[in-house]
């Protein structure tokens, strides 16, 4: 048996009782290590599950995983992803590839940012398509998301965003060369995301475009979702720009224009304080 | 601190360790039981937790929430909730009171329907507003939650229906009498919702309009979802009108239009068998 395990959202007692002892009665372990992270690191889950974890990157799980299959038909094999194992799409890819070849698959389900970002006092339902926000870099500066956004705001319906994350990145010099030398990681922040979504604005009035947010648009950014040093800030976007939520991994919320009387009292209790709104901090 | 806690969608051991661990050092611990179930009941959770449990009924949440905050300020008190805390907007409401009252809280998140519906092989991402179908009376027969429907359609987003449940409901004659004798609960199923959504649709087309959905709409079928004899259906509206799913909880997604190929792959896991087609079972 395939077991898909969701571990939660922040750290190594986030995990279900059910997912703890399948993960413990497993020959063999394998985390998912590029799609998310949680607040530790793999020797801590290693400690508190008292099982050696197997890293899986990118490139094994999407290609063959020859090795994540084996004898799983008779054995029984975990493969834990931070999150819900359904939060990214690689992972369906998973479940059809493992049932051509005959493997019985069973999915333990944990919080993802979809439903844990209900934290913040959004209505998770008013919640429209959800994006992805990747790193620009100087020649590709990715704008086609927005359309989701508008979209979303115009059935005043929430956004999502999901931030990138860099692992296991080598530079163009080293991919060249044929290095395996990996960049150190890098999380996109919600001060990161926040201006490029400004340059998006500001590149849509300067083409004549009505954008459909502006620099006071309403957001949320939220760091850590549920850890105990987890962060929500309500604020404009362009408050969003300088705000400090810490640590890795941020997400950003782009409100959907109106809001229930109970969503606004719920963010109040996160709005940012005048010290750090748009000139301050 | 008053600690909302997500028990997941399954049975007992879908809790979180971290939440088992603050159940069993709390010092009340209670069990919010109208907005969903789990596949066991109050004496399994009990068993498992090693703690007594007070139900919680929705008048005594929705009012004044004394009991639940009594001495919460100094001690901890555990609120238990089916799937993630955040799934129904009447604990947004809870924190808020409880903020007020100076109480702090925490949120130890799960699984809940919001993301686990994943399972099915429709991309989270690609979800838009959720909808609520409640049991329809000979007097009441709402119809409006369908422009929802027709609204994600449009935009090409599926639509999670969340499918009505009845507890602690008395008959119209035991409320008149004030007779606090409550009627068994009831959990609308995947073929209840499907006709209730294909009479909207005749509806609309005796009134001439073009409605949004047809009898050929691909829609899932979703029972139990987490637990470990959860049943997946994919097929026409009018199959889930006659598909068996077995005991509650049921949920229902219809699906946006146009699937990306990993989600039609993912489907034809799931599709109806030809001897439950529409003229079957």
């Amino acid at each position: 048996m395939l077991y898909l395990i969701g571990l939660g959202l922040g750290d190594a007692k986030d995990i279900t009782v059910k997912g703890l002892e399948v993960v413990r009665r497993c020959s063999r372990v394998y985390l998912e290590a590029y799609t998310s992270v949680l607040t530790v690191g793999k020797e801590a889950l290693e400690e508190f599950y008292g099982r050696k974890l197997i890293l899986a990157d990118r490139e094994e799980v999407e290609q063959e995983a020859d090795n994540i299959f084996k004898d799983a038909d008779v054995s029984d094999v975990a493969f834990l992803v931070v999150g819900d194992p359904f939060g990214a799409t690689t992972h369906s890819d998973l479940i059809l590839r493992a049932t051509k070849l005959g493997i019985p698959y069973q999915v333990i389900h944990n919080a993802s940012i979809m439903n844990a970002v209900g934290c913040c006092g959004l209505q998770l339902y008013k919640f429209g398509e959800t994006v992805s926000i990747v790193f620009w870099t100087d020649t590709w500066r990715p704008e086609s998301f927005f359309d989701k956004v508008k979209k979303n705001r115009q059935n005043g319906m929430h956004t999502l965003c999901l931030l990138d994350i860099k692992v296991k990145e080598q530079s163009l010099e080293n991919l060249i060369r044929g290095r395996k030398i990996y960049e150190p990681p890098r999380y996109m922040s919600v001060n990161q995301a926040a201006q490029q979504l400004l340059e998006i604005v500001q590149n849509q009035r300067a083409r004549g475009e009505e954008p459909a947010i502006t620099e006071e648009t309403l957001c949320v950014g939220l760091a850590r979702v549920g850890a105990e040093d987890q962060k929500i800030a309500a604020g404009t976007l362009q408050q969003m720009c300088t705000v400090d939520l810490g640590e890795p991994l941020h997400s950003l919320v782009i409100t959907g224009g109106t809001l229930h009387p109970l969503e606004m009292e719920m963010l109040s209790l996160f709005s940012i304080p005048e010290s750090q709104s748009i000139n301050g901090l």
